[in-house]
């Protein structure tokens, strides 16, 4: 697997409306995209600093995964995605011949078109770890 | 305050010997340095993925902030860390103006001879948020 950069990190919040304003005002990033992600019942809002975006995941349900995290551990970093040069299907299959537990046994599609696949935080020092590739690239 | 990327990610690990491996043999990233920070009670390993370090961070003291971290929370990602083009002090005083809760009143020296300064995750939407600036550049 070969890892380019950090392609984004995720981050829990309860609301879009009350996070934006910190990122914008406070810490002088733009909000370039809000887009709602219907089968993962979230909607983002997209930043990029230098090669790595800051997605913010609002639920737009009481049974989103993100909302239950938030319920458990509060607001926060949610998870980890790194770009993969060679693939996200052979990662994948590179990981899990390795033992690593996969939550996505084949990529699918995420925000912007990317494809992406979770791998199981119990398998990686529990930090949910997404690998994303652009299919346009 | 004018951010240039994110310079690195903290990590939470109870064991750099267990976490290591992961992040190399599994991942295929390379561990360019270990140093304790003495004052912060860790152990750090760093890696680097495109612009940004991975900082792995394992507490070498039961009453150290990070080992209070795993112990409420569980391992996974401690801090996110934003590179300062325009300098950590001026960018302090920039967000205190606007409000912000800071840890640091003033830049000091953190891991990799950088001026650091931590930012309130009261103020940040619950992110533990650290600002960078390099000395030597």
């Amino acid at each position: 697997m070969n890892i380019s950069h950090i392609e984004h990190l995720g981050i829990a919040v309860k609301s879009l409306d009350e996070a934006i304003p910190y990122y914008e005002n406070i810490l002088g990033l733009k909000c370039y995209s809000i887009e709602e992600v219907a089968d993962q019942k979230v909607k983002t809002a997209f930043f990029k600093v230098g090669q790595t975006k800051i997605e913010l995941l609002e639920p737009t349900s009481e049974d989103s995964t993100i909302a239950k995290f938030i319920e458990k551990r509060g607001e926060g970093i949610h998870h980890m995605a790194f770009a993969i040069e060679d693939g996200v299907a052979s990662a994948l299959a590179e990981v899990e011949a390795k033992g690593v537990r996969l939550i996505d046994k084949a990529p699918r599609k995420g925000a912007e078109g990317l494809n992406i696949a979770f791998l199981h935080p119990k398998s990686t020092c529990s930090v949910l770890t997404e690998l994303c590739e652009d299919p346009n690239k």
